[in-house]
């Protein structure tokens, strides 16, 4: 999957665009002036594998917060801000590492090119992000997709002239078809990295599965640099969970352990379901790691097949569970201890040369 | 999004293939024999909008409970047999819509051509299903796509010998790359209905992930005429809400509410998770209504944008919520009463001429 050229930005030390993979970013839910929350939710989020966090900044109180937080945050931060160009101005010398513009919230261009200056002076990258639901009204009229490239190619003409070239650009809708060929003109018009997502993706289920569809569709294209899934969750960690799982589906990044297990059915030779679940939170303490494939079998259909195909398997028989790895029979155990042989598999697995080490944070 | 041409075969009073819409599929989880759970189980998955029901026949016992779950199934079956060609003759008279076949566990070719004559008999689907883990023998050197491929060529010989033309084909991995592969060739090369899904892809939102993947990238193609969700899960209902899911975001098929919501951050005015979980909580008990967006935002930065674009939105300000219904302003009321006056508007609801009418089962 050939991904499209662009500009290098960074992010602190995030290299964002360029030949740096492409990062998860979330968003934080609680008020920045309760900075000890925020930065409880950034330290989460950075477990789940989130790269970069965005903050929204509503008011006066949030800037104090906000130093605060650019002192001890682990992750490289993004300053959200609407309607008030003054706040974005104090953001931007706080130690953000970039300030979002959205062109439908800034007001005054006056204003937005101070803000520019402001970002050159401090290193800040300029994340100019348009919305569908928020454009300007001179672009309200036009074929959202459309308006949304415009009004982010109006807003690129004063950084342009300022020779300010430190930006990251995103064009985002609700609707899967939108999103999709507004990102795509703004990859093919523009050369700066750009930032997906599908705005206001709502919850659950539902939600998990727009997005996965709206984003992976366009990383597939090769579009997309860093990304962020909007869920409705009073959490920033079932987002980073499920963009960290778009990259590792499509194979952008490989963190922590891939699980390939059957859904059951009456062919069922011992509980699946059951096995899965507690290898995955027996999975998650374990920290440094492979990215290993692990397949969990429930019978004889597919079962070794899977099994052999996997880094580390199990498959159940009726009597017994055999313990594959990398297509060799481990051994043979009796169903209760197919849990303990499996995690002893995946511990004692030796990568086969080649297959890099990587940290499962 | 144009659909692939395919011929056109029934599972019972169900169209498959041809201009009929893309349906949904799930599979069993209980032994046939307990019959009365399975058809709870079909009932269930009914209601999440499942349109075929899949169950796997293990043994002699089976088909005892088989005969009385078609006699009372609301939805067309598909038996599901390896290992025991006896038992798919036997399947194949007792009132399945459909017996599936995978050729790696099938055994000789004389039993495979005296089942293709029992299904030309009682007018049911042979639903041919490769699978990568389960190739037979000949086939494992290939690459896999192209080996899926090659085996349902060689196992349509006898069926197509015979002028037996009543077929649906599958060519699943567990792998997203080779599946849509092997997929793309089956729907290039032969002129059958295509079932489509990712076989084995796990467990909770990873497996949600990888399944929205690799059947939503098929379906943006236009290749898939069933689908089905393989979750690792206890039971048929989630890969079923997956599966409409995923039908719904692409548009193919309208089922339902669609609620765009926003993520909340440090900006939101009113309580969005809550009133979105109990929102969804009271919508589904309104059975019958047309395939309505509502919108339920956070805050004046894209809540007015994308409440006004729904059917039905809230938008939470400072002290109040609004109302819109297609862009106008119903009422501004206080946070308190937004959910009940939501409703209301919801309830309330006249679709614009055009719109159809749809029974959200």
């Amino acid at each position: 999957m050939k991904r499209h050229d662009t500009a290098e930005v960074f992010l602190g030390k995030l290299g964002v665009g360029g030949s740096h993979p492409v990062s998860v970013e979330a968003m934080g839910r609680t008020h920045p002036s309760r900075y000890r929350d925020t930065l409880d939710e950034i330290r989460l989020a950075q477990e789940a594998g989130c790269e970069i966090f965005r903050l929204a900044i509503p008011d006066e109180e949030s800037l104090e917060g906000l130093k605060k937080i650019t002192a001890e945050s682990p992750l490289p931060l993004v300053a959200d801000i609407h309607f008030a160009p003054q706040l974005a101005l104090s953001a931007a010398g706080s130690g953000v590492g970039a300030v979002r513009v959205n062109p439908g919230t800034m007001g005054e261009r006056a204003q937005y090119r101070e803000l520019v200056l402001r970002l050159a002076d401090y290193g800040c990258v300029l994340r100019l992000g348009a919305n569908a639901a928020s454009l300007p009204k001179a672009f309200q009229k036009m074929k959202p997709s459309q308006a949304l490239v415009c009004c982010i190619a109006e807003w690129l003409e004063e950084p342009l002239k300022l020779s300010f070239h430190n930006i990251i650009l995103s064009a985002k809708s609700s609707s899967i078809e939108v999103n999709e060929e507004a990102s795509r003109n703004l990859s093919h018009s523009f050369p700066y990295p750009i930032h997906i997502g599908l705005t206001e993706a709502g919850e659950g289920t539902d939600g998990i599965i727009q997005s996965t569809l709206g984003i992976g569709m366009l990383l597939r294209e090769g579009i997309g640099n860093t990304i962020r899934v909007s869920l409705t969750s009073s959490s920033p960690v079932l987002e980073t969970q499920v963009g960290v799982g778009i990259l590792n589906a499509l194979g952008l990044r490989r963190r922590g352990f891939q699980i390939i297990s059957c859904p059951t059915c009456a062919r069922k030779k011992g509980d699946v379901v059951l096995l899965v679940c507690e290898l995955k939170k027996r999975l998650g303490k374990l920290k440094q790691t492979v990215p290993l494939t692990v397949a969990v079998m429930g019978c004889e259909v597919n079962g070794p097949g899977e099994a052999r195909e996997a880094d580390v398997g199990l498959a159940f028989g009726r009597e017994r569970a055999v313990i594959f790895s990398r297509g060799v029979v481990v051994e043979t155990v009796p169903h209760r201890e197919g849990m303990e042989a499996l995690l002893e598999s995946i511990i004692t697995f030796t990568p086969p040369a080649g297959k890099q080490l990587q940290h499962n944070s």
